[in-house]
Formats: structure tokens, C-alpha cells, sequence
């Protein structure tokens, strides 16, 4: 462990941004030096609230200053690309909040550039830093589910409509993140539906199937047109199967001894026998996901490691979503994913 | 109002025909005559609760007594047509549970058969008759929920698993009919994915969507593997949007004046407005569905009416059906439904 | 095991009567003969429903009949001491609803007479016979919760007012041999505050503390007047605490390993430590507590067992009922029970 | 309106005084410019999130300096009295965390100074600045409720175990000043019951019943020791009833029109009727209450207004409180209040 501070800049303070700025201020060994909007309001919201905070207007007064070792990125997708990878050329860290870009080109792109310039790019897929998907993550990798056979998210509330990405690119990539993340595996091919309400051409209400190589079947249903706020995972395996439900201020992770046996030995007629066994709810540290992440994004750049939620685990979701707007626009057809 | 009695029949004891025998029961102007199985234990439990209840084993003691007006019909789909046909040649009036038949071509007999003979044909869309169902189409018909956007149904649980249909057979005619029902028109394709887990062929899981002519999307999830038993209907329209919770013991139907508004009239940025007004629960009678569906069958015998859920009604969802099977075979393509 | 049949009287056909008529209708070894109620429509709709059940309004054609064994009766509380009296010098076994009776001395009058005719006298506490209930037991017993702290019951629904006794001795029997069963020992004192709310001296909302030897505290909330129902039961210990929610349809108990540990050693300021551990929760058997129970007694009859609500356990909820009308006119006083 | 500014100084940086410091930096108006407590590190935090606040361990250096308008007190109750004694008298305005002092003279004392220094004098009853309150209290003031009957709230969940006082001083006191305000009346006579875990003679688990003069029945039941969080309050009328459950995130405040009517003209026997209505879920303001008080607080001072929660509110629940100790103390026997 060393003792070096790193400088952080945050670009971007609409609905994530102050998230951000809170959070890097509470981790030691980092400072938030500057931040920056286009909006003057916003930053003045900022300095109301940590006066010591420089702020700006123009992205330039931040990339080009030699204190600062690092930049975090919470702007609309569409300028991801040009943000980071002029950060990156700068020499500067980036964490970027997801999906990293808006096409797998410029994901491929910005890991060449930050390889190239030795920097660390890391991608802003909060849910992995909670103490939830970790548990799941465990639980599956040491086989207590037993074989996979399911992976079922539902993360639907009103708002917040974006005027730039479907519904798929603002929520989905919680879901597809987390379902790579517990699974270990990469999807093999997408297919999507989905529906606008205002002749926008934008979904706001979408159904994307993953298929694993595995056989495992991911099915998400995100929607910014609910009347409530519903986050709820299932996953069914042949041993256990386990409800998320983020929603639970305490009880996020229920595990149900339950499943479904077939006698394939007897003659005798179709019979399956049911297990309704107990149910089980592990402690769970109640920590701020962000701030974790917050702290791992300084570790690795202090202590040279490779993030969890690296440049590649942000492409794997965007070719995911570019996929799904294939399959969108081809009445649901299904998509292959090429994992090269 | 006529006195007359009608002399009732019962073939199929297995889940749901003790329900039919239950509720027949409590039916004035009804008499439940006697009851058939294949399985003699299951005769001797009718037997035990009803004593003045005949059974036998045999289809024929049933089909062909003068004094039977009515049977009614809870065996596997596989069986249904050749035992309704036979009832209705015999001049019984006939309900049936859902689906009405294996296929379209049945179907179509059935109706024809029901004609010709002059008889009613009842299918056993039970929800349809719960005031949770019959609230929501009243709401939506007094277009009280504005322009139809989305249908949203999860019908899930730990089984039961069948051996001779999927579960888009076994759990989807629910939702296809309260969906047909409340929207009151009728889909125009259906597309379809599924999942198998004991390498049967027959999915234990499955996603069926929708397309409406008026440009509604219907979302349906159904398995045999959930954990927990899950039965949530979200629809949701531009003035309001609804909740139907079947698990909940009272509070089953939930009015949301919630919604979304978009301003076209302004140049500025994109700027949509949310409305998060009251919620209404209305009170909702609590009287037993299949009661009210009995009868439903026996006033429509006695006094020459149509029923609410006739032939046709479980025609409509066959044809989804059928369907949605091709779909499952064909990867999860969209399958156009011809409304003839 | 014997294959003798009992043959069973129900007295009682209210709310509950038709209840007892079902399950001992299920229970083998057993045949309910004769229902008896006041009212001729009660008696008609179960010979609708058991038309071979005979039925009459006059105890004497039941209680004298010399080939029933055992009644059940379900009648108004201020009747029961009279209707079991008599079934008992008739030689009778008698199962009466809780409570016991309407008051001490007629409880241990009962109790007398059973003995010297050499009867059974069972008092149907239902919950007793609960898969809920007897899990607890087992884990209070096992010593899982440590030292046990507290019992708090909230029994609360819309109704059933009752014209001749108040909210506590129609409910709060439940909660009582619920407390007394659990904790394994007998209240010392009872406290009562209530309320009633059309001036009819009949409290319909009322609070009831009863203290044990081993200082635990039982609270119990009951009430007519709420606007939903509640069942629900928590018991805090030192090493674990249980919630007891009996509206759930399956996830009735959680056992929380939750907890404060106080470190007296310590020199330094006053810090208590908060154990959050996880959550467990049991798989329960679902069998319906009155055929349990129904069961439980027709064995108790033909294999000669002491039933395990038998009138000593009735009289002991009775004594607290009394006790509690006393504090409820003594503006709550503290009233001793004395446990001879 | 002026455009004057309040200087704000917050003493006690315990659980809640960081919540002052950051919602009273939110508001208009008012500057924090300095904090204090005795233990540095909590300083040290207060300083890392706004270095711009100054910090100090000595009360002296904060209620001394002249450019200092107001003082919020968030300390322990004991020291309430002496440091909100000097700071009116040096002239502050003082909001002081519930309850206001530790004893009813203290409290009368208090509100002396207050007005003999022509000071605002402010409890912190935070919950009556919630928009769950304020909406119960217009509907049970415009009558929707009908005539009350029972106010019944629970809040209880593990810890946090005060070393100085009983759970019914930390925690009653929201219901106390809830109760109060809804009702619009003054409470006559409190009794309590509580039990300890530790031997510490201070109660963990209390109940608290307190009488109106119109007949109300209020009863709180308030714990350290439960296994979860609820904070849940019914409220019943002859019209309607409430539920107000805070632990939801959105659905806090649910109608009921439910009820009970008694004929009292029919000769025939006792029979209810129960009103089983619709259920309204009122749209409620979202903003967080202590933001709502620290605004009034603020407007009090520049504009010379009388707050809602003055002095004399503060007083009353301290008065309930001191007879709740009484009545503990004697074995739960009602204690009159004294409303001069």
C-alpha cells in the first residue's frame, strides 16, 4: 500500500455525477480536485456543497492538468468515447460510467488506447461492488445451485426517459453485467423486443432473451414506463434457487431449497417429486456499492491492479446491446454474439 | 327463470374436477348425478365427501344417460375433443376445461359439433370470472386507463409439471384469455422462447409475446420452476395504470395515476414530465370464480344463453397456441395469427 | 392402532361448526353422524353438502343417543359448560371450542366430571396443532433462542364482533396457550386495557400483558376494529428471535440469529454490539391444523392418550381471560393469577 | 422575506447531528458555520465533508461569539438544559433534538428563558415535518375519519440501546408528538410497561397506553430489542382508517374505508355490519422532513414565527414521558397528566 493521493476530475453532474463526487471524497488516498458540467447550475450546486472543489465549464481545464492522475466520466453515452479516449491519450485513469460507449467499435478502440498508453480503464458496473451480486457469485461458483438453468431480471420504475438510448442501453446493462458476472460464462446470442409509446422510435419498454453456452436462458424485462419500482432476480438451478430482490432495504438475497426431481429409472407413469425445503437469507454488508467501487478504481491505480469491471467486461455488454438493437429492429430475431 | 334442474356429469377427478364437483355442489337448479375416473382411488374420495354422488370408471355409463343434460370435462387436452364431441352428439350441453382442444382443427369441430347440435360450449377460462378480471376490463373499457401501451403477466410457481403439454399449454390460457378479455381485441402474432430442463422437449419455461392490432404489447412469463408462486399482471396506459396481484389476499387490483407526458411544443430539450398521483384500490366482491363460472353454465343451459367464454373465445386461444409452438421450434420467430 | 369407528355429534354450526363437520368428515376411524344447530337454514346447508349427515335442533336427540361416542361443540361460550356436562355424564368424549368455558369454576367443574366418567375433555386450541406453532416449540425448547425475552402477539382483523364476550376471550385464547404452549410455562400475572366503541361494555380493542416466572413479558394486541388483518408473533431471545407471521401463505416462521451482547468487563463507555446475522427459514408441513387436531382427538379415544390441549390447558387460558376482565375494570392493575 | 442569513452552529455530532449539519447547509438562508463535540474524530469527519465548517470541542468557543444567530443541540438528553439555558441567554435561537429536556421542569424553564431572551425556542419532533403526517392530520381534521377511536403505533428494531435513558425517552417521543398533533388533542392519563435485558433497570421494550379526553385510545409500543424495523401506526374511526407505515418507500399512507355499524333500532339479535370499501393511497411530497424542519426553523427566525414544534409541544411529551416513568415504576398503574 502506498501513500500517494490520487487527483480525480468528475465530468458529468446530471443524476450520477454527485454520486460520484460523494463518494471519491470519502475515499482516503483520493482527492476531488475539480468538476466539471456544462451546466453552470449544477456546478454551483457542487460548490454549495464542498466549497473546495474547483469547477468548470470546459472539459479542456481538466484533461490537460498535469495533477490530475485520473478522470471519472458520467456523461450522456453518445460522448463517452471522445471524453476517454482524450483522458487516456492525456495519461489519465479513467473510470466510465456504463455502457462504456455507444458501439463496440469505440470499446475496442478506448482498451487498444489505454493498454497503449498504460492506463488503467475501468467501467462503472456498480452493481458487481454490492455485497449482493458477490454473495450470488459465490454461491453459484461453489456449485450450491448446481447446474444453471435460469436467469430472470425484471428492473422496471417510471422514468427516467433518455432522449438519446432505448431503454435497453440505460438499464440493461445492470442486468447483462451481473448475469456474466454470477454466471462466469459469456452469452452466445441475443434477441430482443421491445415498444415505444411515443412514436420516438426509442423502446421505453423492452424483452431481451441471452442464451449462454452453458443452455442457461437470461431473460430481462427493463422499463422506464412501470407504475413501480421493481428490481428482482431469479435464478433457478438444479440444486437451490435463489430470489435478489434490490429492492428489500435488508433482505436482498433469498435461497430456496427447492427444486424438481425426475425418476428416469421407473416405468411407471411421469411423476416428478418436488423439494420444498427451507429458505435462507445470508448477512449481507450494507456498504455503498459505489463507494467500494470507488476505493477498488483508486486501488488499482495506486497498486497497479486490473479492475473488476475492466474495458473488456464493458464491450461483452455493449456487443450485447448492440445485438439487441439488431434483433429490435428484426422483429426479435435472434443474435448471434461473435466473443472474439 | 325456469326451475328446471340440470343433471350434471363430471369427467376427470384429477386437480381441478374435485373443484368442479365442489362448486356444482353449491349450484341451485344443479345437480351433480355422478362422476367419472379412471382411477378408482380418486372415485372413492368423491365418494367419501359425496355420498349420494354416483362414479364409475366408464366414460359410456355417462355420455349415453338420457337423464345427464350437462357434463362437465377436466381430463388431460389430449382427450378433450373425442369426449366433448361425443357429449355434445349425445345432447349434452358441455364445459370444458382450458385449452378447449390440442389444435385449431379441433376447435373449429367442437364449435361446429356445438352447433349443429344445438348445444352450449363452455371453456373454463376461470379467470374471467373473478371480479379482480371483470374491475379491470370495467376500468378499461371506460377508457379510464387512457390509450393501451403494454400487458405484463408473470404466472409462475414450483410446478405442476404435465407430461404431455408445455407450459405455455398448462399456465398461457390464462393470460392469453384475461388479456383477450380486458383489452377486448384480438392478437395479431405471437412469437415465443422457451427452456427445457430435464432434455424432455416439452419447456418448463417460457416467454410468449404479444402483438396487438392496436399496437399493445402482451408479455407473458410462465414456468413450472420458479421458487416462489408469483401471479402479477402490470398493464399499463397513457391516463393510468394497473396492478393485478392474484396472490394478495384482498388487495388484488391496484389503480396507479401514474404516467408519463412528452411536450412536443416545446424547442427546448427533451423534457418528458412525470405524473405520480394517488393510488385506488376498489373494493372487489370475494366470491369463489369457479362458483360464479358454475353458475354462469347452468343459467346459460336453463335459459338459452351465450356464454361469456364460449367456443369461440377458446378458439382464439388455441390458435395462440399453436403459435406460439411454432415459434418455440423456430427460435423465437414472430408467428402472424390469422383472425378468420 | 385400532379399527373401532367413532362415531361423532357436532353441536354448533356457526362460524366454526361447519369447519369441524369437514375435517372429522376427512379423519378415518371416524364418521360424523348428527349436526345439531338452533337454526333449521345452518342445518340445511350442510345437508346440502353432506346429505348424509342426519341433522336436528334439539341437543337431546344427539346427546342421549347411545350410539355416538364423542361431540364436538361449537356453540356460544356462555353455553359450553352445560352442552359438555351433559355430554359427558352421558359418556361422552366431548372436544369444545376455546375457551373452556365461560369462567374458572365451570373450566374446573369440567375437568372434574371428564374424570369421574372416565371421558376425554379436549379444548380446541387449533393453533396448537399448527406445523408454525410446533416448529417453535422445538426451537424454544432446543434452547436455540437462549434465554427468552419476549412474546409479542398482534391479533387483529375487520370482525367477527361478538354480542356476549369481548375481543380478548375471543381471540386472545389463541395468543395464551400459543405463549403457554411455546414457553413451557404458566403466566403469574395478567394486565388488560381496553376500549369499546358503541357503549356496549364489550371492549373490542384490548392490550394484554402477562408476565411469566422467568421474567418473560407477553404482550398481546387484539382487536375487532382493524382495517386489515394482522397474525403476527414475534419472540425475542438472547441468541435468536422468531417472527410468526400466519398470514403468509408459506413463509410463516423466520428464525433471525439478531441480538445485543453487552460487554460488562469493559472499563470504557457503555457499547452495546448488534449481532445481524442471517435469516433462516424452516420448511413447514402444510396440513390443515384441524384435521391434525380432529385426528388428534378420534386417537386420544380409541388408543386411550391424553390429548395434548386437554381441559387443564383450557382451564389455564381461562384463568388469564378471567383475570384479564378484572384489570380491564381496574384500569389496567396488575392482577395476580394463581396457579393452583 | 429578507435576505438576511442565519449562522447556524450544530453541537453534538453524534447519530443525528450530522443530518443537521448537511440538511441545514441545503437551506437558504442559513450558513453552518461551526461544530462542535467532545470526541476530534467525529470533528475530523465533519471537516472532510465541509472544510469549510469550523470545528471545536469546547461549547464555549461556539455560544460566545456574537456572529453566531442559532444553535442546533443534538446531545445526549441530560445535557439538553444547561447548554440550550446558555445559548438563549446569550442570545442564540436554539433547536433542540426531542425530547426537549430531560425532566418537565427543566422543560417549563426552558420555555421561560426562551421568552424572557425573546428567543425561538424549537423541539425536534422531526416526524411532524413529514408529508405521511401533515396528510393524516388534514384528513382527520376535515373529518374524513369520522370520530376517532384508537391511534396504535409500533416502532421497534434492533438497537441502538441508549446508555442514559429508556427506550420510551428515545423513541416514544415521535408517537407522543405524532399522536398529538393528528389528534389535535392533549393526552390525560399515560400507563406503561416495560422490561430490561441486562439488568441495567433500563427498559429495551415498552408499552405506553395513553387516554384522550375524547375517549381515544393510544398505545405505543416502542423496542430496541425486535429482530426488524417496523414503524407502523392504525389509526381508527368511526368513517375511515389509516395506515401509516413508514418503512415504505412510497406507499406510506393508505385509507381504509372500513368500519363497523350497529343497528340499535332492530329489535332482532346483535348483528354488525361491516363496511369493506375501497382503499386510497394518497400522493405524497417526497422531501426529506428534516430539510422541511430546518427550512421552518430558519423562517421562524427572520420572519418571527411561532414554530409548530415550540417549547410547549416539546413540553407536553415530556410530560407523558415522566408519567410513563412513574407508571413503570408502579407496576403499570394510569398516571394522570396534569395540562396546566
Amino acid at each position: 500500500m502506498t501513500t500517494r493521493k490520487v487527483n480525480l476530475g468528475v465530468v458529468g453532474l446530471g443524476y450520477w455525477g454527485p454520486n460520484l463526487v460523494r463518494n471519491f471524497n470519502e475515499v482516503a488516498n483520493c482527492a476531488v480536485v475539480i468538476a466539471c458540467d456544462l451546466k453552470q447550475e449544477r456546478l454551483n450546486q457542487i460548490k454549495r456543497r464542498y466549497p473546495f472543489i474547483e469547477t468548470t465549464t470546459r472539459y479542456e481545464n481538466l484533461v490537460s492538468r498535469s495533477d490530475i492522475d485520473a478522470i471519472a466520466i458520467a456523461t450522456p453515452v453518445f460522448t463517452h468515447y471522445e471524453l476517454a479516449k482524450k483522458a487516456l491519450e492525456e495519461g489519465k485513469h479513467v473510470l466510465i460510467e456504463k455502457p462504456v460507449s455507444a458501439n463496440v467499435k469505440e470499446a475496442k478502440d478506448l482498451i487498444k488506447i489505454a493498454q497503449d498508453n498504460n492506463k488503467i480503464l475501468m467501467v462503472d458496473h456498480t452493481f458487481l461492488y454490492t455485497s449482493s451480486v458477490r454473495k450470488i457469485r459465490e454461491l453459484i461458483s461453489n456449485g450450491e445451485l448446481g447446474e444453471l438453468y435460469y436467469f430472470d431480471s425484471v428492473r422496471i420504475n417510471l422514468g427516467m426517459f433518455q432522449p438519446d438510448v432505448n431503454v435497453i442501453w440505460d438499464l440493461a446493462p445492470h442486468d447483462i453485467s451481473i448475469a456474466h458476472y454470477v454466471i462466469g460464462e459469456e452469452p452466445t446470442s441475443v434477441s430482443a423486443i421491445g415498444k415505444d409509446v411515443n412514436n420516438s422510435g426509442i423502446a421505453c419498454i423492452a424483452y431481451i432473451t441471452l442464451k449462454f453456452g452453458n443452455g442457461l436462458i437470461a431473460h430481462i424485462h427493463v422499463s422506464w414506463l412501470s407504475p413501480v419500482k421493481v428490481r428482482r432476480t431469479i435464478i433457478g438451478g438444479s440444486k437451490k434457487m435463489i430470489i435478489y430482490d434490490d429492492i428489500e432495504p435488508t433482505e436482498k438475497v433469498k435461497i430456496y431449497d427447492r427444486g424438481v426431481q425426475f425418476d428416469y429409472t421407473k416405468e411407471t407413469p411421469f411423476q416428478p417429486t418436488y423439494r420444498l425445503g427451507d429458505i435462507h437469507l445470508p448477512r449481507l454488508e450494507q456498504k455503498e456499492a459505489l463507494l467500494v467501487e470507488a476505493e477498488h478504481f483508486i486501488d488499482c491505480i495506486l497498486n497497479d491492479k486490473r479492475p473488476l469491471t475492466n474495458g473488456e467486461a464493458g464491450l461483452l455488454v455493449v456487443k450485447a446491446l448492440e445485438a439487441s438493437d439488431r434483433s429490435l429492429r428484426e422483429g426479435g430475431r435472434e443474435v448471434m454474439l461473435d466473443n472474439d
